[in-house]
């Protein structure tokens, strides 16, 4: 090591939220901007909201998938993901060298030359949401019943979007319940699950209003299929206030992808009609992040009936 | 979408318990070897497994961590993990470019060429070890304590290593207890912890033998730093068999790592002594999967005993 290497945590003298979660130990800087460890508390608040979402859908028997934080390079391709994303998606990429190689990298590290010029890309990338590696799993199946499928899903995800905004991560957790269906059952879906997904953030003492949405699509192109997005209203955000300073956060939301995915991956019903599809999602740092700003960093301190649901102990 | 690209899951016909895994719905293939989703009861079990580690540490007020599945390349340079294991890192990668970089990117995904040309590496590679992230972050608070510190870690981990073997996985959940302290107290650690670490195997009433164990390090010289990591006896693996016609998989190690990390982020006690460190670890899949090997593929056939230990209702 070169023991002349700063430590490199600018964000140890944080100001705003932030800095307080820092202090407060419920996030762990590690030198990169949205990148954070997190303490223990921190972490039975996300287990206990992770909670009540499973048993949003339990009733209605969600069959349950979790997924690990990388996606097949193939099905990534397929999702069409980089036609609105490009600049948030992370590929994985190994080192493929021989000993000589190996020598070589480690002289680059040792006098701080860039080491990864023999990182190859891998058939892997880094999951963007927690629904994409459900839809090709589903096809396998065949065609899809008359009841549709309801899938509770889960998974690491990742933006390339550093970011000092402790709600903007680029590593986090999203729990998503899918709708695979024929349109009336997806419209169904969505009105219902907008009163659950409200509901929930009623049930942990935040305030939130919903609005029409867009997705942050790229470039000038990417306006158009904001504008269109927004004009179809096919997105919902479940928005808290959460910033100092800043607009609220979308904590949660509800996504109708119209024939997007059943195209895609040719998910057909049983009498060969195109499925639409439709998605639930929450975040679960931003979830989090919203209870410590508004019932404060000390979990001790939340009401009794809060500490309940949640089930924290004491 | 390319209509004539055919689904890519030739694990589907996996034989071996892969596939008794695969159609039990515990695992879901990807098409990617190595990389799985996993089912609900797959995943009761894992959190089962993950409270009953908790415990182990709770008593010694062990402080808890989690860190996401990502670490900053800054730290992970200094690590020196790439000597030692350069074939299993994977680093992550972003687009930079402009909109006309972005219709080049789209235009190769159409054609199936590389669309990779675009991406650079970010200040970012996956966590090789769940604890590789936890020393710096204690070299932040000042001089160790004279008790030393006991941390509760916890990260999804990567190893570029694709393998059919259910047990070793791309993508994988790692649970740590991180020992830093005097030569005495991580000695002290490591006597105590292989116990801890056996008795909860035994526990789960899974079989377990231990022995001494090396690293897969990297090429020629990494066999002499093998050698040497044997002879020192620094690595202890909690073995069980899980896998047909192969040798019994490490499920848990405890390891010594003398001043390395001490050394690498300058880890020093009150009195100026460089600090030693130590870590038990457990593979949260790898014991997963171990349990339906030896307990069967259906957990409502499991005894009740283990049921109720593993928190699991009914």
């Amino acid at each position: 090591m070169d023991q002349n290497t700063p430590f490199d945590f600018a964000t140890d003298t944080q100001t705003g939220l932030l800095g307080d979660l820092f202090r407060a130990g419920h996030l762990i800087p590690t030198g990169v901007d949205g990148l954070y460890g997190r303490g223990g508390q921190f972490e039975q608040v996300v287990d206990g909201i992770d909670r009540l979402i499973s048993r949003l859908g339990e009733a209605d028997g969600a069959e349950v998938m979790r997924f690990p934080p990388g996606i097949a390079r193939h099905t990534f391709e397929e999702s069409e993901y980089l036609k609105g994303f490009p600049q948030f998606a992370g590929t994985i990429h190994s080192f493929c060298g021989d000993e000589r190689g190996h020598r070589e990298m480690l002289r680059c590290v040792e006098v701080s030359e860039d080491w990864t010029a023999q990182q190859k890309p891998t058939d892997l990338v880094l999951t963007p949401a927690a629904c994409y590696p459900v839809y090709k799993v589903m096809k396998r199946r065949g065609p899809v019943p008359p009841e549709g499928y309801l899938i509770d899903v889960g998974s690491y995800c990742f933006r390339r979007e550093p970011s000092l905004e402790p709600t903007r991560l680029q590593m986090f957790r999203q729990r998503e319940f899918v709708r695979i269906g024929t349109p009336a059952q997806i419209q169904a879906f969505r009105d219902d699950w907008m009163g659950r997904a409200k509901g929930l953030i009623a049930r942990l003492a935040l305030p939130c209003a919903t609005d029409v949405a867009n997705d942050p699509f790229f470039g000038r192109i990417g306006s158009l299929m904001a504008n269109n997005q927004r004009e179809q209203e096919l997105k919902f955000e479940l928005l808290i206030p959460v910033n100092d300073g800043a607009g609220p956060t979308a904590c949660g939301s509800v996504n109708y992808h119209l024939d997007h995915f059943g195209a895609i991956w040719d998910l057909v019903t049983e009498a060969g009609e195109r499925c639409h599809t439709a998605c639930c999602a929450f975040g679960m740092e931003r979830l989090t992040v919203a209870m410590f700003r508004h019932h404060g960093l000390d979990v001790a301190k939340w009401s009794p009936a809060l500490r309940d649901l949640l089930g924290m102990a004491g």
